[in-house]
C-alpha cells in the first residue's frame, strides 16, 4: 500500500471560477499527486480544493498553489461570509493511508518555513502542528482576520511561526498544519433571520454546550434569503452526521425553523455515509465490506 | 477495464456452517474470481454466497458449487422458513461492470445445460434468462417447492429448460438467469404475530398495491420472537431502501407494531447507500464520487 496524504488548502476566492481554475492547474500539474474535488461557493466567497497522494508531492503541489494563488488573490478587496486570514487561508494535511500524524506535521513545518522564505507570507502552524496548545485551534489563530492582522501581529503571542511582525500586504497570513479527517457539513434553515440561525449554530457547539467536535457558525445566504449552519466536523467518526443533522432539526423546531436541505463541501469518508445508512435505517450488523465496489 | 460479472448463489443450506465453508471453499479455488461475501440465516436455513470476476470465471466457480452442494445437502431432509426447491436454490449472474445482460443470459444458459449434462439436476431458467414470460418470476417456478416438484414436472408447462420429467431425488431442481443487481433487505419487526407480519409484508408489495420492484414475505423469527419483512429488492435505484424502510414503518404503526432493526443479506451497491444519506440528510447537491476512497 503506497502512502496516501491528503491536503485540502482553502482559498479566499469563490467567484471568479478562471482565478480558481488556475490556481487548480498548479495541483494538476505535480506528478504523484491526485486532483480529488474543489468547490467554490459564492457566499462565502471562498473555495476548498482537494487533493491526495505521496506526502512530498503533496507538499510540492500546495506549494505551487500558494504561489500562484497570492498572485491572483487580493485581500484588501475580498469580501465574503466566512472568515479569512489569508488569500490562501488555510492548507491541511490530512494521513489517509500507511501514514503517521507526525509525517504530516513535519510537511506542515516545512512547507510552512519555505512559504516564509521564499514568498515572503507569514505562516502560523495549526492543530496538530502548532508549537503552543493556544495556537492549535484556527478560530483563534484566525480571530480579527486579515483586517486585523497587522495589529494581532504586533502582539508577542501572536507572532507568526514563520516570518516577521508584519502580514503580506495583498495575501495576509497562511495557517498551515495537520489534522485529522474533517468533514465541512453545511445546514440549510429556511428562515433569513440571522438571529435565528446565529442561536441554532450556538446551540450544538462544542465551546456553548453542544456536540463535542463540532464547530459552527451562522452564514447568511443572500442568493436563497436563507440562512445556513456552516459546520466543521473535526472527528466524525465519533460525532457522526446524522447526529448534528437531527440536533440542528431540532433545535431549529423550537423557532419554527426547518430544513431546508444539507450540503458536504469537498469529500466524505465512506465510513460516514455507511454511518448514516446504519443509523437510519437501522442495521443491525452492516459492515462496509458489504459494499460492493470496497471489494473489487 | 476488465469484464465483472457477479454470481450469487443461494443453497438451502444455514445451520451447518462446515458445509457452508466446504461449499465456498470451491468458489475459492478459481483462479479469477473473488469470493465477496457469504452469509447463512439459520431461521431461512439457506445461505447466499456472493462472488465476482472474470464471466468465464465465475461460470466454473459456479459449477464447482453446486457439484459439491448437491453432494452434501439432502432437500429430502431440509427445512427452513424460505422457499426453495433445491439444494442450490438458485444461480443468478449480474452484469457489474463492462459487460451486458446478454452475456450473462449466454452464462446462464451455458451453465443450466452442463448442470444437466454432468450433474442430472434439472434447471429452469429465470429472469432475462427465461424461456417465456411466464417462468420469468423466480417465485412462479419456485411455487410448490421442492416437495411439490415431482408433480409438477409432470405438466407440459413447468418442464424444465434442461433436463426430464423428475426432479434429482435430494437436489431437486436448480434455477440459473441473469438478472439486475439486486438487494435482500430484511425488516425485523417487535411482533412475534405472522398474521400482523404477513399484512405489513403484503402491503408493500408490488403484487398486492404497494410499491413497483418490491418482493415481500413474512417470516417467523423463532430464535428472537420476533418476525420479518424479508424483501428482494429488484430495482434499488428506481425503488430505493428508504422509500421501503418508511414505507413499512408507516404500515407496522397502525398495528401498533415497531421497526427493531434491519440487515442487507450480501452485498449493496456504493450507489445505494449514498441514496440512503441523500434522502434522509437533505443532501441538495451529492456527487457519488465525493466519497473519499472512490478517488483513490
Amino acid at each position: 500500500m503506497p502512502k496516501i496524504v491528503e491536503c485540502v488548502p482553502n482559498i479566499s476566492e469563490g467567484r471568479r471560477p478562471e482565478v480558481v481554475e488556475q490556481v487548480v492547474s498548479e495541483v494538476k500539474k505535480v506528478k504523484g499527486v491526485k486532483l480529488l474535488d474543489f468547490s467554490s461557493d459564492q457566499d462565502h466567497n471562498r473555495s476548498v480544493i482537494t487533493f491526495a497522494g505521496d506526502p512530498g508531492a503533496c507538499a510540492k503541489a500546495a506549494f505551487g498553489l500558494i504561489k500562484c494563488a497570492i498572485t491572483l488573490i487580493d485581500l484588501t478587496k475580498h469580501k465574503g461570509a466566512h472568515p479569512r486570514v489569508g488569500a490562501v487561508d488555510v492548507v491541511p494535511f490530512v494521513p489517509v493511508q500507511g501514514v503517521e500524524m507526525d509525517e504530516c506535521v513535519t510537511l506542515a513545518r516545512q512547507l510552512g518555513k519555505r512559504v516564509w522564505d521564499e514568498l515572503k507570507v507569514p505562516v502560523y502552524l495549526y492543530e496538530y502542528a502548532a508549537n503552543a496548545p493556544y495556537r492549535k485551534n484556527l478560530p483563534d489563530i484566525r480571530e480579527g482576520e486579515f483586517e486585523g492582522l497587522s495589529e494581532k501581529m504586533q502582539e508577542e503571542r501572536w507572532h507568526p511561526d514563520f516570518g516577521g511582525d508584519k502580514p503580506h500586504p495583498t495575501a495576509g497570513a497562511t495557517v498551515i498544519g495537520a489534522r485529522n479527517f474533517l468533514i465541512a457539513y453545511n445546514i440549510n434553515l429556511d428562515t433569513p433571520d440571522m438571529k435565528v440561525c446565529r442561536r441554532i449554530a450556538n446551540s450544538i457547539r462544542e465551546k456553548k454546550g453542544g456536540l463535542v467536535n463540532i464547530r459552527a457558525m451562522a452564514v447568511k445566504l443572500d442568493e436563497r434569503k436563507q440562512t445556513q449552519v456552516s459546520i466543521n466536523m473535526v472527528s466524525p467518526f465519533e460525532t457522526p452526521m446524522y447526529r448534528v443533522f437531527e440536533l440542528v432539526r431540532l433545535e431549529a423546531a423550537r423557532y419554527g425553523v426547518r430544513i431546508v436541505g444539507s450540503e458536504v463541501v469537498g469529500l466524505v469518508p465512506l465510513d460516514a455515509i455507511v454511518d448514516t445508512a446504519r443509523y437510519y435505517l437501522q442495521f443491525e450488523d452492516f459492515k462496509t465490506e458489504q459494499v460492493l465496489e470496497t471489494g473489487l
